[in-house]
């Protein structure tokens, strides 16, 4: 027979620490304390297995589990002495839920459960302490209401502040028993009139009820959110934790906590808690009271001066130390621990790894390594490489208060805050005057790189995370959120109007590309502040990669920042956002609109001395750092203006009239231009686009040279999806190359390599790689590819799709390992088949997430590549992925 | 060492028939006759290998090769007792290109190789005719210069005519042997004076440098155009044979000619051929004289008062017959014979299989097999499926008059002729009028339905092979030619300007659908006629073949069709083209605009019952044969209304104000149509659409079952990437078709399945594979994703793919075996491994092209399916698929 129900008490345990997958966090943490001999009241746990299967049988509880319930219940009735439902001597248990993973306040929770008319009275006559039967009965309604059946309990609150208002009292503990003994009367009778239900008097019902109960809030509304948001799988389930109860709410020499083994905001090793006499459960956290701090070192403005537990209950405090330490040094962690208080007597509810700043984590490893607790290796695997992003930008104070009007993508990391304008001219000019503003537009088109520049952020309605706005906010590291559906801008009025109210040029808007979130006026922001345990932390984990890191980068300044952030070169560098300025766009235009190969050629004359002057500043940031190069990609239809009066400037500077502009963006438009005449398809029409880049970049490589600068140019040709298609165009690159070296007699290294993003590439990875000194998978396009997905377009319904559940993850934010992954391996494989020495990395998005690192890692890459701001939680999800592989 | 030079004579003979790769047809045919004994004056064929070494070694020949030709030549003048360039018996040679294919007209010949200003004497005195050796001197000279020299050789021909005309003379043979040394005097110093060009009079010379003209002429441009138009790869090289001359042009009693063993336009069996008295080469052909009938039999109005040869060499003529009876006989197949008569006797130079009409292809296969000459399966494998089009479409007369005007894709085959209209009212209107129109639009869109209808074919500026119009076209088997890029359609002016000349509504246009050719005015056509050979000939490849083929048929109409032409049943019925029929758009419309499920399902609810009685029209016409139904694919916007005038009419209609339209319009606007919001997508966000067809499709089929029709539907999801989403899908109109069965009280048996027809699908086939019972492989999205390739904007570069041989063929013309094809075997052998019993077939353009049939019989598919007038030759290609594997 399966073992569904696991014990736990400090007689016998049938769990441990490591078995969270089958009990739960919390269930597999009472184990094992129980073995530690820690105070623990007794009880067992109902494993994630047994919720699995309550889903599976519709939502009924099986023979056999009930059973093994029944079983452990009389077990514990033994060990207590007391007995569920009895009249004289009851046993009480709260039922609370636990996940494998931890998640906070999503679940739901029943305390005093057992409780009914009579045995309330039994506990009043053995306690002698009518007040707290009463209070903890009322309280067992007013959770079991909410949770179990499913009452809107706002109700039965008002009625509670009714009660102490008629009384003219301000806290509960200052109602009497009688008080409360007419508030349970008050409560059932709004559960019969308003609701039509008795209140179950049967102490096995409650509990079957409230078993199902927990197990059925696995799949709530926020426990689903939850799980969206932090990419915890749905088909885990939770456990349920069946414990006899202890009371804080007994009296005055009862209480209960929550404590810290260190303080969670800063990691400092301080002792750190807060407490409430006389209280039970979620009244700490509720804010009914103000808590009061356990000991000096926990003392706030708010509590400074109440007095520390320390102080009235100097025995349980003591024993608390006791215990914290224990528990700290047995979990190599922080710990979070609920304690109650019953009688004077310590009982230790709950402890896990606490939740904390990634500043206080990376403080907690680093002592703790010092400490000698744990090893650097154990320290890497501590902190999740996401949480990293808190610390490089600036972020909206946590403290502020805040409006939220919608949310968009999450475009591009740090929070913006400042007057909305909706024109890239009007950003230019009030960033002149000195004011800070956000640029808010429909979406963003090469002609408004300036005002981009000009602002302090970036906020679009529509386009996805690969649209223009997003992709050149990245690049510069400036606050991005696009494709926010809600926001209805009218650039001709100039007002954002969202949800029916409208705001104006020169209204304060704030947001945080972290999150998408957009807010109405100003939140204040805090700045990044790095540390030293950050540099140390990091030292260790770049001692244990093996991947390389390396940054997107297109300018000098992203380089810059990439580099001091630890990038080992350019992993990716867009020659076409070089293209976008507004001196060189001209020049670009008129290529595109050029008749013949001569004027075209022309054209292109003009844009070479921008690109060799950008290559130059970039080589001399990477001072011997490697640069990938992508030659250019985008359809050439990016570059032409759209609004009539673009049209007619360009018209005029070409000195042709604006009808021959609009019919040449005409001729040019696409249906689908992510599938279009872009990448190299462009070299094979116009040969002599990319024959003016690598002359570009081999003439900046050459000065560098001679000015003692080292360089490595890598020259990456993109959208390639057969072998014969690159070997033609590399030929003639190279054959340009050594035309630049003859005529400048002087040569440099240099490698020619290909980006694998369409599955085609993949596919065909074995035969290309015999022509190629490295690949670098573009996994933006290959998931697009791979799925038929638009990222730009995917908005309306990707949503759906990860809410079903029919796609774990966003594929375009960590890589779909079955699928996009299976033609990486493959690429991989039989690229390194026939040519052994292939050098292979990533560019997509993905180099900076860390499971996609893990799996680049796993495959066998040799290096990833992120934005800037990115690549130090690269560098770490690069060391876990080594240390755990 | 290397064998690069093969011998032929009736001695010795290194060759065969089946060395074609090596020898190229005519080389391998030569030694072939030589073997059998036939008058072959001997020679040699320089190997297609020795062609490749050529272009590899920088266009040389390599000392390995001169070595074993001079060893061949003078083994020549062994056998032949001639010396070459010697001036009392020179030996004189023919130098001719012979590849693997058949190149007709494409490459290079020299005759009379060999002779120079001693030679020509040397000639002159053997053969005591000076007139004959100073024709075959100018003769030399004027190929010689042609092919080797690379002279324009119109100056040389109108010096021939002048001297014509100065003589009184019309035909060459009045000129004499003055005459014609005069000429070649002129002829050399048009040479040297115009181009500085001695002639060169080293025979040996001139045997390298033909040779290397020759090997050259493998890649001039009309070549390389044969090639792609032929799907001939580029790295076969061509061989050279020099052989040794014989001359029909040494006087009355000497001739040339070119015979077939049976009619080459009607296959009948009756002996054909032409020659011409005193002549050389390619006199027959190039038209100078008429030639003659050399039977009774051959006799046609130009020539019938002319004497046959069977007449005027009646020796020579029953050599002819016993030599053509031999050939035909070891060829088993109609032989295209080339032959020379010197002073009465006989010399066969070349034979091959005789080009004929697909209407001859038949007679001669099916009369062979009635002969005993071949069985029934080798007949099946002489005729290319290909062909067959021809048969089922009325052509263009071959004898008429054309002018071409502009190529576009051929997107669907037959031949239009009409009167050009711009609009499809125009289109409606002139047809009520009694007027046949061609419907002329840049592109088409939905609501242009009525006057493609109208039409008798459609013509469009841009679009691809699967744009609206072509797909449309197709299902109506009306002919279309689509993306004709030349074409620069006013729509306002209703004019059509190509190339500068303009054209008018109401004047005459004709285009070819099979090869997206477009001639002015009216070009008069040729109805299809379909023989009893044809009938005959297709049981036969039926009895044969594996896979079955189907239809792809969105009507009732269609799919009578397509079983008169032997279509299994529907492989892809697209149900979204029903909805776009004038009285049903406006509900679709109704849903778009829908702001709520409710109301989506009220416009669903006025469309269900037009789809069910489409389907109940389709399913009586099957009659019992399955009929795959893909619920709706394409993206809303799709059905919108894009002209001011049809958003007007759409507005007044909902009620709504344009405005709200055009909003609508703008939301659904997608970046990438093609990846966007279709296929199953809709059904995640929007179920009830699917709901609605499911209905429809059980619905009617209970009604035909209730009438006693038998039926098989197998509804088909389009657009998976992942089981989840199928399963999702599946089982919602699972329960809507339960639902159905209960109210109506009547089950019919159905199929659900899946299109794979994105990368990702394919790779996780394995654990699609569990939850569908068939696959049907929608190779046209696979194409496009797989090579991120959109059909409908490649026509910008992809003719330079082709052309520059980085694609060997056009991929969505015929399957991409390597990319695309791995991913189909991947899927097909992982799906079978998890479901052994799922059906699989293909339903993209492709299923209707022979080597991608063949290829779908190799990876084990169960049927193919294409438009209506492709399903004979897909049940040729799958019979030559099942005899060739």
């Amino acid at each position: 027979m399966k073992q569904w129900v696991y014990k736990f008490s400090a007689e016998q345990t049938d769990g441990n620490k490591d078995m969270k997958a089958l009990l739960g966090g919390k269930g597999a943490n009472l184990a094992e304390m129980c073995s530690m001999k820690l105070s623990v009241p007794p009880g067992f746990t109902v494993s994630t297995e047994a919720c699995l299967d309550f889903y599976k049988t519709n939502k009924e509880i099986s023979k056999e589990i009930k059973d093994q319930v029944l079983e452990s219940l009389s077990w514990v009735e033994k060990l207590t002495g007391k007995k569920f439902g009895d009249v004289e001597n009851p046993l009480l248990f709260s039922v609370r839920s636990g996940a494998r993973a931890s998640m906070p306040g999503m679940m739901d929770t029943v305390l005093n459960l057992g409780l009914n008319d009579k045995t309330v009275q039994g506990i009043a006559k053995k306690t002698g302490n009518p007040r707290f039967a009463w209070d903890s009965y009322r309280r067992f309604i007013q959770m079991f209401s909410n949770v179990v059946l499913g009452v809107n309990t706002s109700h039965l609150e008002s009625n509670l502040e009714d009660l102490k208002e008629a009384r003219g009292v301000h806290e509960d503990t200052a109602l009497t028993a009688a008080d409360l003994e007419e508030l349970v009367k008050v409560y059932k009778s709004v559960l019969l009139e308003d609701h039509g239900i008795v209140f179950p008097q049967d102490p096995m019902e409650q509990l079957w009820r409230s078993i199902g109960a927990v197990f059925g809030s696995w799949n709530n509304n926020r426990a689903m959110k939850y799980r969206e948001m932090n990419n915890i799988p749905h088909d885990w389930g939770t456990a349920v934790n069946v414990q006899s109860m202890v009371f804080g709410n007994m009296g005055d020499t009862c209480a209960t906590g929550v404590c810290f083994t260190r303080d969670p905001s800063t990691g400092e090793k301080k002792f750190f808690g807060e407490f409430l006499v006389n209280a039970q459960g979620e009244d700490v956290v509720a804010g009914i009271r103000t808590p009061q701090p356990i000991n000096n070192d926990s003392k706030m403005e708010s509590n400074k001066h109440h007095k520390t537990l320390e102080e009235v209950m100097p025995k349980a405090y003591a024993d608390l130390v006791e215990d914290y330490k224990m528990l700290e040094r047995h979990y190599k962690d922080m710990q979070d621990i609920e304690f109650t208080i019953e009688n004077g007597k310590l009982w230790i509810l709950q402890t896990r790894n606490a939740k904390r700043t990634v500043n206080a984590a990376l403080k907690v490893a680093v002592d703790l390594v010092a400490e000698g607790m744990i090893t650097e290796k154990e320290a890497i695997l501590r902190i999740s490489p996401e949480d990293l992003n808190q610390l490089l930008h600036p972020r909206l104070d946590p403290k502020a208060k805040k409006t939220l009007i919608a949310t968009g993508l999450p475009a591009s990391p740090g929070a913006a805050s400042g007057q909305m304008v909706f024109t890239s001219a009007h950003a230019e000019e009030w960033h002149k005057a000195g004011k800070k503003v956000v640029l808010v537009r429909a979406e963003t088109s090469p002609e408004d790189i300036g005002g981009m520049v000009a602002s302090t952020g970036i906020l679009t309605a529509r386009g996805g995370m690969t649209s223009h706005a997003a992709v050149v906010a990245r690049g510069m590291g400036k606050p991005c959120v696009a494709g926010c559906t809600a926001l209805v801008i009218n650039e001709k009025e100039k007002t954002l109007t969202v949800k029916g109210k409208v705001y104006k040029e020169g209204d304060y808007i704030t947001f945080d590309g972290a999150n998408g979130e957009v807010y109405e006026g100003v939140v204040p922001t805090i700045e990044a502040s790095i540390t030293a345990d950050f540099a140390t932390f990091m030292k260790w984990a770049d001692g244990v990669r093996r991947l390389k890191v390396r940054t997107n980068a297109d300018t000098p300044e992203d380089t810059k920042t990439a580099i001091q952030f630890g990038a080992q070169g350019i992993g990716l560098c867009r020659t076409e956002h070089m293209f976008f300025a507004p001196e060189r766009i001209l020049a670009v235009r008129e290529m595109i609109f050029a008749e013949n190969e001569k004027d075209r050629k022309k054209a292109l004359d003009k844009l070479l001395p921008f690109q060799r002057s950008d290559f130059a500043g970039i080589f001399k940031e990477l001072n011997g750092l490697p640069a990938n190069i992508r030659l250019l990609d985008p359809p050439l239809h990016e570059f032409l203006p759209h609004s009539d009066k673009d049209q007619e400037e360009l018209a005029s500077a070409l000195g042709i009239n604006v009808k021959a502009v609009k019919e040449r963006n005409d001729a040019l438009h696409e249906f689908n231009p992510m599938l279009g005449h872009r990448g190299c398809r462009l070299a094979v029409t116009y040969p002599e686009i990319y024959l003016m880049q690598v002359r570009a970049i081999i003439e900046a490589a050459i000065d560098a040279d001679k000015a003692g600068i080292k360089v490595l140019p890598e020259i990456m040709i993109p959208l390639i999806t057969e072998v014969r298609e690159y070997s033609m165009i590399k030929d003639e690159c190279k054959a340009e190359i050594e035309r630049v070296f003859k005529e400048k007699n002087h040569t440099v290294k240099y490698k020619m390599g290909t980006m694998l993003e369409l599955p085609r590439a993949c596919i065909m990875a074995g035969e290309i790689a015999k022509e190629v000194e490295f690949f670098s998978f573009g996994t933006n396009d290959l998931t697009q590819t791979t799925f038929g997905l638009s990222r730009d377009d995917a908005g309306k319904f990707l949503p759906s799709y990860t809410q079903k559940g029919i796609y774990p993850r966003d594929p375009f934010v960590s890589i779909d390992q079955d699928g996009v992954g299976f033609l990486m391996k493959h690429a991989v494989s039989e690229g390194k088949k026939t040519n052994a020495a292939v050098y292979a990395g990533i560019c997509g998005e993905h180099g900076g997430e860390p499971q996609s690192v893990e799996f680049c890692h796993k495959i066998g890459l040799e290096y990833v590549s992120c934005s800037p701001f990115r690549v130090p939680i690269a560098r770490l999800a690069a060391a876990q992925a080594a240390l755990r592989n």
